[in-house]
């Protein structure tokens, strides 16, 4: 294992962040907000110093490439690093009092979960507001690059099933493809990053909240730079508008570039797609039917608001228009139930994703033929093709680490004395990148109450759900630090 | 599929239930419960007509071995029918006001869950309470046979892996090795109910409440014939003695009969029940730690709490000694995850059964075992023994169907208007067959207040979790129905 190699390769990383950096640094300038001028400085140079240290010493030293070990360990240490450079701002400029609190603000940012600690939002500079959203949008560029692009290579649970789907060459050799790829998927995300601000700005934001709304939705993040989240504008036109963005940011990016190359039937032959655009109509009407003529007047208000919050819990997002849990029972628990699905594979959503419980649903129904024909023999296929027993084994095998991570982190959130609603939603909101839960975490809450080992461990399963499980348990068996 | 020859092997099995109900029936008659006893002449008629009619109209027709698909409607339709003839007394008698409550209470009976629909127990007959306990005693003498000698042949959920572990011979033919297997369960079954009634009947109890008491411990049920359950005696003894009796109940009873043979070196061997026994100690120290001094002033007091309703709540029994809503959150989410266990397999506990989890835990672990040495082979060994890839896959889909079938019924309640967190643990406690879940079915209250619909609904619920999902869904799969 050379660490010195996956550190080298980190201070790449952290000094692009640190670039982008410079964009809320100058916000600060501009506004006078000193603090958070002096914030997103030390970050900058910490990240520079780091970068020229570590480039200058250990430069040329042995091969560039990672192995696959090196290659786990790069990714979650990114995360973790990134967060605690990112969370330097926040906490030299004064707006969070501990760096408990923000590490967990910059980590649910950069793993676009959109969890907050924030009590009042709107007290902050608008520097940091602009950081804490554009940490989103960071995030899921990255998160995209690497469901389509690099975990699927190292077989990290069953994504390898849309490796075969990512664009760019199928060439064998790693790094080209990844880079193409890369660069494919980054104009896609940049081009629904602009189409969404201009239209966020005909439905009346200003730049600096079309922007920031933007980097929540596409990033599938929630981070909104208003007390009230998106409920704030109060405008059926913004509500529209970031539904629809939502939805896009929770599908395949992989099929964004299909449709955009004209592959119009790629999406239609998709059975992750369908039945994801299926989960979210199924669960649009269903709350429309049981909050229409009990808490709104008209079909459309009804349609708007459940469609809205279907959404904003279906893709991981987390931003509110209404407070959910005023809501009637039903409509909870659908939301309740949208929790443990999430979004497309190779998309910014978190959750266990569609694709897995598709696959997984698959099976349990061919199971049940092989009851019955204990002889025969029962394909597992995905959009046609046949699905290989081990990627099934895989899936399986995440989605049982899932709800065991699910339970592990509901029984640490409850030491913290908060009750079991709470506890388990909290641990959904989390694992699932999702941010609001319910109870006391519930939509118009947030999570600045828990004591910080708690806000600590959350920073640990939000990393952990964000990049599949697997790439960060891997991290705690034997075997991965056996020679 | 020969519908006649399964109703006539069904009616076999109503005329052995009336049989036992013979015995209540007397108690109605000792005691002068007029209305109870003209139910259960009504019960038993209508299943001696059955049965006489099925005897001489199918005699001697056809073959008398069930096929597979005849074997899962008889299973299936079995517990149904056994509901609908035991529900009949409760109706008549007047002690339960409509079929559904009827059907419900029975159906709870004889799956071994305990959810009930009373609010006051103590009100109802002798002859009725008896008959109500005896379900549970039936339904775990059905289960364990079920689950040790007759799923694993068919190859339900995984559940092959004790089909080589159980007892009786070895033969290739399905009805001797059935018939030798559920003999030795059955008098292993029968000595641990005579000494359970002894011991209770020594920490004072009379013969009544000492024998319904056993019937609901053995059969990990939950029902008693007091309004506050088992709190009623008030009795360290008692708690104890049935707190040994449910984890003894929640053992896979091939363990039973090895170690009465002698072989006590099995027992310290086997995976599952080391598991067991873990984590019900480590719940039941979780729990102590964090009520003593809060809730119970001395340690012992503590232990004997926490340890009965850690042992009741992953038994999957679902008697009380206490309120445990009342108990700080961290408790109630130990009792929560628990919820999610439950016992071994071939014992009388439901839930998703421990051996399920452990290889499961083994399969995520060797996964990640594959991503660091994605050419190396690793073994899944349960027991010291290789574990086959159609078991995991098996108990994978097993796995997911489970959670799908909780989050279905949650859905189900939920329209009922009762919360998130009633709707879902009420899920947990009907598929898990627990009885009590948290909320509005917590530990002191009941499924009255539920309209008919959801009872009904619940009553697929406690079956479809009973019988291992896969029997009772499979009849709503076309392969089933296809010739």
């Amino acid at each position: 294992m050379n660490i010195s190699l996956v550190l080298r390769i980190i201070s790449y990383l952290l000094i692009i962040i640190s670039g982008f950096m410079l964009i809320p640094a100058g916000i600060a300038l501009y506004c006078g907000e000193k603090n958070a001028f002096i914030g997103f400085i030390i970050a900058v140079g910490i990240s520079s110093v780091n970068f020229i240290f570590m480039h200058f010493l250990f430069r040329g030293k042995g091969r560039e490439n990672l192995s696959i070990k090196e290659g786990f360990l790069f990714v979650s240490l990114s995360w973790v690093l990134a967060s605690f450079i990112g969370a330097l701002p926040f906490y030299v400029s004064g707006s969070m009092m501990s760096m408990a609190d923000a590490y967990f603000e910059t980590m649910s940012g950069f793993t676009t979960t959109g969890a907050s600690i924030l009590t009042d939002i709107e007290a902050l500079p608008l520097s940091i507001l602009f950081w804490r959203s554009m940490t989103h949008w960071l995030g899921g560029m990255g998160i995209v690059v690497l469901t389509v692009a690099v975990l699927p290579l190292l077989g990290v649970g069953g994504l390898q099933l849309i490796n075969a789907e990512a664009p760019g060459p199928t060439v064998d050799k790693l790094t080209p493809r990844i880079t193409e790829t890369a660069k494919i998927l980054w104009f896609i995300y940049t081009g629904l990053t602009i189409a969404e601000t201009l239209l966020l700005m005909v439905g009346g934001m200003d730049l600096f909240d079309a922007l920031t709304h933007t980097f929540g939705t596409l990033a599938t993040g929630g981070f909104s730079p208003k007390n009230t989240s998106v409920g704030y504008f109060n405008s059926g036109f913004v509500d529209c508008v970031i539904t629809v963005f939502m939805v896009l940011a929770g599908i395949n990016f992989t099929l964004h570039f299909r449709f955009m190359t004209g592959n119009y039937n790629h999406l239609l032959r998709d059975s992750e797609f369908k039945s994801y655009i299926a989960i979210f109509a199924a669960a649009t009407l269903l709350i429309s039917w049981d909050i229409y003529g009990r808490y709104y007047s008209t079909i459309t208000d009804s349609l708007r608001y459940a469609g809205f919050q279907a959404a904003t819990i279906l893709t991981t997002t987390g931003y509110a228009t209404t407070d959910y849990e005023k809501w009637p029972a039903f409509s909870q628990t659908i939301l309740f139930i949208l929790m443990f699905v999430g979004g497309c594979s190779g998309s910014t959503g978190g959750g266990i994703k569609v694709i897995r419980l598709v696959t997984l649903l698959k099976q349990g129904i061919n199971e049940m033929k092989y009851l019955v024909h204990p002889r025969g023999v029962f394909t597992l296929k995905i959009n046609g093709n046949p699905v290989k027993k081990d990627i099934v084994y895989s899936i399986s095998g995440f989605f049982f680490l899932y709800i065991l991570m699910l339970l592990v982190t509901t029984a640490v959130v409850a030491t913290s004395e908060c009750d079991v609603v709470t506890s388990f939603t909290a641990s959904l909101a989390t694992v699932g990148n999702i941010g609001p839960g319910l109870g006391l975490v519930g939509p118009t809450k947030n999570y600045a109450f828990f004591p910080d080992y708690v806000k600590w461990f959350f920073g640990f399963a939000m990393l952990a759900g964000r990049l599949e499980l697997y790439t960060v348990l891997i991290l705690f068996t034997k075997a991965f630090w056996k020679k």
